[in-house]
């Protein structure tokens, strides 16, 4: 079923048929809907982990069917695969709330908004960025509905070639390949740094053909060396209700790999007192993959799947850029799961990079997005607070039934529902003005680190250009290192520091320090080498 | 009559007043209105030409004493030329939905909006067409009443010389020199870059004062090397009814000299299979002038006499600063009528340049608002759409009549008059999304343009600054050549690169690859420069 | 009292509270309320002086009791001193209109919005304002109320020592210290540039502990050379009622030192030709103070307390930055009170500067917010406009009686009672239209002077390395004093040149043109030292 943005009245007609329809499903049999009647006794003499899973919980008597085909097929003869429904309107038969919510779309935020661009967020990432993919597009996020669409149309990822069949398609969501064509052809001025590993923060459509830490192995069909082209074109669905729920628990789970690796490393709130390295309870299937079951429902892990600092692009040792690390390391797929102040060391501890600049040639960090990380500490972790209780706020529904909205969105366009829930004596005013002044005050520090960022860059050229020696470019490439991670760290986070403002006050500050000191060590090094001329 | 902005009530009493006026003006002779009765017979005697054209038009019935005075002291004695009322609201007695809608003013568009501003259209133009006029100021258009009084005003037009009496009159419009004043003096960081042809969009007053492609003639008062301000005090009203309506016949009709040439040269649409070179009949007036009328109402090639490139400056030699074209020479008034990829072939061809930049020496184009060329081979043209269907919106009036809004404007402020005509799934919502995500997407393309050059300039000047050669320095202005047009023009034209979004990607891209190209000559150059220090 | 932002009923209730309260004070007697009752006479007995302001006056009833406490022990001793209440709600409880409109907010006008940014005042500002204190924050300004407690706040004052207890509280206001609290701790990145005399435009509670020009003396708790965190710990209210108007005489009153000073040397119009030396009926009480009686009240000086440029740093002389110039002279508490074409004209006069440029090591001054400044000679001064007419709209309460707002605001928050009381014949819309317009055009010239500005630093670094010689940097650097000073005012104060656009226009054109004399001068020197390699 292809959804489309401009539903109306068309898509409320098309979700009650479904909902009659599922209402109805069960008495006049599945074939119609495609779904085939199994008996879950059968299925669960050889898959005892399922009815371990399923027995006893909300979705007990859902049949197999309801997700899986081929099944009497399979039955007759057990090589024969049975095939799985990962389609998010699967779920929505019955969780129409959450699955209508999910793909509410903010029309505040445009498509296409570029962040190197004065009034985006990082005005300098041109030069600050210089050669990085980052350089060829940097949009700011839209809705999650278009996660998938937004990864394969931008400029940075598959060098333009996949393109909408047509502008006029750009508020349309569903398929991804129903809106968007291969054009087999490479624009100018764009970047191929899409990997199989990122992906798996676009789209849940993988669960089953991407073994743990995406190493290879045979039951699945994908890895970390994959021809990302392949993979991609193999892609239909956003990240979808899967990636948080387990279908045959109906429990929260996680299903990305390396934050289940590293909240058994970690814990799952590594800067909190009650931080619980056994907040997961994982489940291996048939020695390819793992899902970590959750105790109870927890939004902080569940969202921190995809918006944490991750590394998945191939990188290089931290002090020798000829020491290549390919997608074949298993450093490609990792999670530090750190703040700011601790994501360097952890980066020199696996001996990693995965960017250098070319006017300086220091090897440094491109991050991703850590809103996890950045929340991490902050004085609403410590309240109690999680990411739904800002994002996805408790909402009615006509019938006057309250359910979680899967519309994850900034909390300043349902103030009432999320801020005001605890702040009880502002105003909705109240609360728009102080997220709007915290961000303010940020974006200003931000601002500020970039400027010195950008002046150490052009002091570096000057003191290549005048053969300042190899040992004091050194040392100021040690400060770029810093400099950089505490600068951009604050751009790729989507928060503008609202997450945590005083620890990025203090990280851009630290920033800040860090290209003076290496202005300074150039400086020096500029006036002996203009005093020995 | 003054028309001021704020009309309101006195507006529609007026045009009530006028509307009856015109109704009762046959009955009561014209003494008092100012319009004198004439035998059309008596004219068409002498004047068979206009004759041709109204006989059996609609405006057939029309006295000739409607537009034109001093008849019977012309028919007395031929050699006393008759007066013809050029003021808008003549046509507007009649065609007032036409009139008053052309007189809307669009109040999200302030005056002197300068687009070399961070948040601008341009942020660096200050450094990327240094030294020229347009650095002086460079404002963001407003609505068409204003057209006159702002090209007037602008800082870089006649120095600063001519002022608003106040700078309360800003939202007024109507005669210009009733609101604006001669201070007879030139105020610091100002230019004097206005010439007779430029004036030429401006206003319609000039029709029967200028010359076909403004040659001297002693029929003609003004002429390519008349003394612009001389000219300019001439003008009163902005580009009016008569620029692309023939009074006489009723039809649609072209009077920009230099589109006449193009069109009869490239034909009504250079870049489509249905070009046609014959699309204007083509009426030579007097010996002098010329109109050509259209078959049918075309607004492309209506709009296009205003909203393309030309050329209107003085110049000089593609390849020699020093051999330089004047205003005697007809090439500064034509108009290209080519898109972005042939444009600068096109002045090639006929060598000429108009800009030559401080730093880097290169001879360059400088644009103006090319919308009409960026329109053309675009999916909306291929699709038929035409100026008229995006601009000038089908419209109701009080007594249910349709006209066509002569109110000019983007079309987000008439989404369901204009989009949702033909996008017929979408919301107001995901029109204004789409359109804004489209812009976004390519002024994300202009920043980075914008950025690649500023970079070449910068290397350009240090290149210089260490005595590179001037063989490599001549390599890299061609690199400026190509980067700054393939830059300018998206600044230069209105729509963000709406009209035509694939071709401005592309478009910019090849800037960006040209600065590039420009930056690695010059490295290569600096680099073995200091080698051999 | 402890006033919160987001008050709603409560704060209604608390206000009819109050006023039920002071209806019925005097029959209950004071002691409940705090206040003494006192009999004027015997106080009079000593202090004549304000018996000759009080008698006869609005306030003559007045119980001296309703303000100064501790009576009957000073009436026994007189060496015991009485106490005075300086809190806001101490008039509010009679002027309640007046006292909560002076605690509305605008809610437009967030916090901490940072100047330079690409979208704020002064994009440029951390390179033409380097190693200043305003590049380690300078945020817009917000409402009044919050006056004192963003003094503390703001990184660049106190080094970030004093905190928000906690960012939800950034929409308080009230007594500063219930809502700051001093962390002992300074932040990196900031700087502790406040002083004593600054803070006489941030709160009235010094009225009675500060000397006439803030000199040593030993009835003044605090002078101009104290320690400036021990100060602001002893200020609590921001700027208040006794400011502007005199709490015994109930007339208009100046207490600002500088102003009386620079009024008494002047006049209150230096720029008009109804100036008036003699505009201030000057009292001295008790050989330390001086108050500035309005012979009627007049929001231009009462304004004019805050809103001028004024010296409150230290400095150094003119033409030796050797030759400190200490909080010990009264330089350092001083108003030119002059245009922007004269005031570097007085600051030579007394051979004072405040800021040395990093880079060009030019003697400079830093500007604070000259609002009465630009106002004066402008088209609105010399109409009879004053500040109140534009930003203190006659406003009328719920019984219909007509107050003036002290909701302190831009004029385009409440157009009706501002601008259109003299434009009659505009909207709303084109009042709108009009003021974003004159801003946008002199936006445009800021920008363009912080260009060249910013063209001048970076030539004047090349040339030093290039050892041009110390005599053509010092013609350089008398460039770089008129370009700063003439692009600083306006950045400096926040009409964004409407108070005075064509005095604006011409002062932004006088900056460029000595940056581009600068640089010209050097330019030349470049030149003729790469010919002698």
């Amino acid at each position: 079923m292809k959804k489309m943005g401009g539903a109306g009245m068309k898509k409320y007609f098309l979700i009650l048929l479904v909902a009659l329809f599922a209402l109805s499903g069960y008495a006049f049999g599945a074939k119609k809907s495609g779904i085939e009647k199994a008996d879950s006794k059968k299925c669960y003499q050889c898959h005892e982990e399922i009815k371990a899973l399923k027995e006893g919980s909300k979705h007990a008597k859902l049949d197999c069917g309801q997700c899986h085909g081929s099944l009497s097929e399979h039955l007759g003869d057990p090589d024969t695969k049975p095939t799985t429904n990962l389609d998010l309107d699967n779920c929505g038969r019955c969780h129409k709330d959450q699955y209508d919510s999910y793909f509410e779309v903010n029309y505040h935020k445009r498509a296409k908004k570029e962040k190197a661009t004065p009034d985006g967020r990082a005005p300098l990432l041109d030069k600050l960025l210089a050669g990085h993919g980052f350089t060829k597009e940097h949009a700011e996020p839209r809705s999650h509905p278009y996660m998938l669409i937004d990864h394969i149309t931008v400029d940075r990822a598959y060098g333009g070639r996949f393109q909408y069949k047509n502008w006029a398609d750009i508020t349309k969501y569903g398929k991804a390949w129903d809106i968007l064509v291969d054009t087999n052809k490479t624009l100018p001025e764009s970047a191929k740094a899409a990997n199989p590993t990122c992906i798996q923060c676009k789209s849940s459509d993988f669960v089953m053909k991407w073994a743990y830490l995406g190493e290879k192995n045979p039951k699945a069909k994908w890895d970390r060396t994959s021809n990302v082209f392949d993979v991609i074109k193999d892609a239909q669905n956003p990240v979808g209700c899967i990636h948080c729920h387990d279908p045959h628990s109906a429990k929260g789970r996680i299903i990305r790999d390396a934050l289940i690796q590293a909240v058994q490393r970690d814990g799952d709130r590594p800067y909190s007192k009650n931080n619980d390295k056994n907040a997961l309870d994982v489940k291996e299937f048939r020695g390819y993959r793992k899902i970590g079951l959750l105790k109870k429902n927890d939004s902080v892990l569940m969202c921190a799947q995809c918006h944490v600092e991750y590394a998945c692009n191939p990188g290089f040792e931290k002090d020798d850029f000829n020491k290549k690390i390919g997608f074949n390391d298993p450093r490609t797929n990792i999670f530090p799961w750190k703040n700011v102040f601790d994501v360097l060391k952890f980066y020199d501890e696996i001996n990693f990079r995965d960017y250098r600049h070319p006017v300086t040639e220091a090897n440094l960090i491109k991050f991703q997005h850590p809103e996890a990380e950045t929340f991490m500490g902050s004085k609403h972790e410590r309240a109690g607070a999680t990411c739904a209780d800002c994002h996805m706020a408790k909402t009615k529904n006509k019938a006057g039934k309250v359910y979680t909205s899967h519309y994850v969105v900034s909390p300043r366009e349902n103030i009432k529902g999320t801020c005001l829930k605890c702040h009880k004596d502002w105003t909705e005013k109240q609360a728009i003005y102080t997220i709007d002044s915290v961000k303010n005050y940020i974006k200003g520090k931000i601002r500020k680190s970039e400027y010195w960022l950008a002046q150490f860059i052009d002091k570096f050229e000057k003191a290549k250009k005048m053969g300042v020696s190899e040992d004091v470019l050194k040392e100021a490439r040690k400060q770029h290192d810093i400099a950089h991670a505490h600068w951009e760290w604050w751009t790729a986070e989507n928060s503008d520091g609202f997450h945590n403002p005083d620890q990025a006050r203090q990280s851009l500050a630290t920033s800040i320090e860090a290209s003076k000191k290496g202005i300074e060590i150039l400086e020096k090094a500029i006036k002996e080498k203009s005093a020995q001329k």
